[in-house]
């Protein structure tokens, strides 16, 4: 396989190279690498394999820059790997060629453009419109008046319900629900009298959507997910949502209704947070979160019910002393009874 | 746009109109309503803003009536917003026509009502039946003998294996997974031997089901939701559950299998009820509650281990206050001691 | 309905036979059987539905061997109740004819073995192959280069992206989205800088993976799952994770990135694991386990953090009587107030 240089991978990445400049035709871990890849050292507790790894050259911090080798020292190499790794990755990638397949089921009404790619088997409904380079994979269903805009990639089995309003350089993932209804009843005697659920959902630009995430139109007015938050797989927004601009939500994570967001809030894995609270700027949630109140910005919470973090770790180490505490107490309760026995005497 | 008298959604939404009668466009919130728009107080802490409101017309409890302007009154505020807004929402919908798309495959056995709607490229199965008024969006699958009656709405990308009896009003949100295998295994050694999953999933009606959420069939017999249930999205009911009537299930909830849950039972988002419980009627389960033990009816529970609610938060309290009174046994068995040493003294 | 014998039954089941053999024609639960149905009895706490059971036979413990009626006696009655059912179910059941429906669009590249059955709408990539026996039902998605082995079965709506390896005797229910992209993405000042995804998913032979359930690719490597390990609905495998051989994973459990799980664990239903942890073998999470540390080998672990069950289990009765125990401290600060006061006054 032909590869590329070091010296224009080093510039493509941010970092300067170090060292006789060598072809590369791929990347791997440390660990995993052969001669001829580029490989990266990001997190420095992998520094031991610097010494054996087989690759002919590493994207490494400054601080780890060592002679006799081919090195690209950069000050941010996670990111100089991810740069790298997506010019490897573009020079390979086949994206499938612009038009509408023959099986997909288009109204007249809907606008499609002349560079969009729509797959087999795809439903795009009355009124709605799919923009420049957009990708839309086989499977999917577009409902009625949903606009999408350029640059985006839409896997196979997704449904956009309608009147939603995706923006550009979006990816969405297999299996994702947009714009179902919320979930809203008003209580009727016993019985649940369903509200329509009217609203739709907003996603700006550059967001990321994981597999079989379900996000929830607004009932009145739209659920919206602001520039470049990503959210991993299993998620689920509810009806009104908002989420900031660049924020994480990862897998399995929920938000329930009217729950408000600040910019750049990264949820771990299997959070919860109820109902019509509002969380500030810069909130960071440990995995398992269970968010009963608002948060104001700036903080790091964890633990059932979510509060700061430092204050959950003092709790938890306080409960893991607690059976021997238990324990003193008993026998403290001894020692006064004892005195008290003894004072009397005297 | 044309309109609604204020007069005439009074009666629709059950309210009493009061003031002069005016003409209605659509609904709103309190603080985004524009003038011609009819809104609602149904939770007091928004009160302020029935002051600055600009809709024409506001749905206000009995105890927030003010004169001078034009008011519905209701005694139940929140169900006649929900009232009037389906008004105003079937006025404007679009039910897709009754008749079956080109591009459906559907078994000459199965029998599709003539006033149904199936859309494209749905596959319904032998046997299989469809009832009147009932519409099947895009991408569908409805298996082998599942029946599904009157006036459900099916949207897209919606799986329902065979055998399965979905009763009429019913709504199933897009990517739900209905009839798939119990998670159902004997040992056999280190290895698992697959139990044949061979009952079904019942329905009844007026039961919605939220997006991506997984219904699996029972092992022997049927895993069933009583009348007028709401499921969120992303719930996980597995084999041989009962659910009772008017029940709700909110988001990434899960129900271990045989569990049976009585009526009128309200799960919080992200709660977790393992198998063979018995749960009674009318109990109402805290978000992320984790469920390890049968729960009598009319509870309010909470926490992992759920208990009841009172108890859970005095548990919780008592957690906060341990750091101090950890701090405060180390003073106290200090003083223990110097008292032992005085009295030994003396 | 004509039936099988129960000498027939008793060893396909690798049981014995007790008692006048008789006709058998299908199976129920002890409550709920007729007269010429099997049913068994594994929980001995059912065993009171042994004497009032209409069942013409029973597959019973050696234990509970009684005279008088015809039992079926078992060393391990609970697999022998699903061979049992195995063989009932295998003898009705119909498996799609092999061949590919008309409306499937395959890649002329792709190799479709011919006895496989591909069902209608089913959209099948460039050098994607199928193998001998799998049946690929209606509306899935088979990405490019994806390889699937033989006597699969993959329920309607699946979706497998490209270069992807599926092993033999695979279930694979509604839903699934299997090789979406990994959540990795490096930190450019506020932004995120996705990180392409270029490794794939792993399963090997005799996985069963349920409805709804997300596997990503690796970034770079695989997702591997090994021999014999099920997996429940709505779990979530992040990239680049393992998970050892003969595993059960419960519903709605997540799994964070390079996560390494060894052989034969068990996960209740909602565990969360973070990434990067290794987890020995024999390893048992209760239900809604937070694992938030590497576990070794042969625990049983539950709570959050996880911890031994049984050190969870004991903080657990200790936070139960801490309300009590600070009463207790509260009046042994008084009688030790009490005691200084004495002694001083002495």
């Amino acid at each position: 396989m032909s590869g590329y240089k070091a010296s224009l991978l080093a510039r493509e990445c941010g970092g300067q190279l170090q060292g006789p400049d060598v072809e590369l035709t791929g990347m791997a871990g440390l660990k995993e690498a052969r001669p001829g890849q580029l490989s990266f050292l990001a997190n420095p507790s992998y520094a031991e394999f610097l010494g054996t790894t087989q690759a002919s050259c590493v994207i490494v911090p400054r601080s780890a820059a060592a002679e006799g080798r081919t090195l690209i020292i950069s000050d941010n190499p996670y990111l100089s790997f991810a740069k790298a790794l997506t010019f490897f990755y573009n020079a390979v990638k086949t994206r499938p060629l612009p038009g509408i397949h023959p099986t997909a089921v288009i109204d007249p009404s809907a606008k499609i453009d002349a560079t969009a790619t729509v797959g087999a088997y795809v439903v795009i409904e009355a009124g709605a419109a799919i923009g420049a380079n957009t990708v839309v994979m086989p499977l999917c269903y577009i409902g009625q008046g949903t606009s999408i805009g350029e640059d985006c990639l839409i896997y196979p089995q997704v449904s956009i319900r309608e009147g939603c309003r995706i923006g550009s350089r979006i990816i969405i993932h297999g299996g994702v629900v947009m714009g179902s209804d919320g979930f809203g009843y008003a209580k009727d005697g016993e019985k649940y009298f369903k509200i329509p659920q009217v609203g739709n959902v907003i996603l700006e630009d550059d967001v990321e959507v994981g597999a079989n995430t379900a996000i929830d139109r607004g009932a009145l007015g739209p659920t919206i997910v602001r520039h470049g938050t990503k959210i991993d797989n299993l998620v689920q927004i509810a009806h009104n949502v908002h989420i900031g601009k660049d924020g994480v939500v990862a897998g399995q994570s929920g938000v329930a209704g009217s729950t408000f967001i600040g910019d750049r809030v990264v949820m771990g894995g299997q959070v919860g947070i109820i109902g019509h609270l509002k969380i500030g700027d810069d909130v960071t949630f440990g995995a398992q979160s269970g968010v009963l109140k608002s948060i104001p910005s700036k903080t790091v919470a964890s633990g059932y019910p979510a509060k700061k973090h430092t204050e959950a770790r003092r709790r938890e180490a306080s409960v893991a002393l607690l059976p021997n505490y238990i324990k003193k107490i008993n026998a403290l309760e001894k020692r006064i009874t004892e005195l008290e026995k003894k004072l009397k005497d005297k």
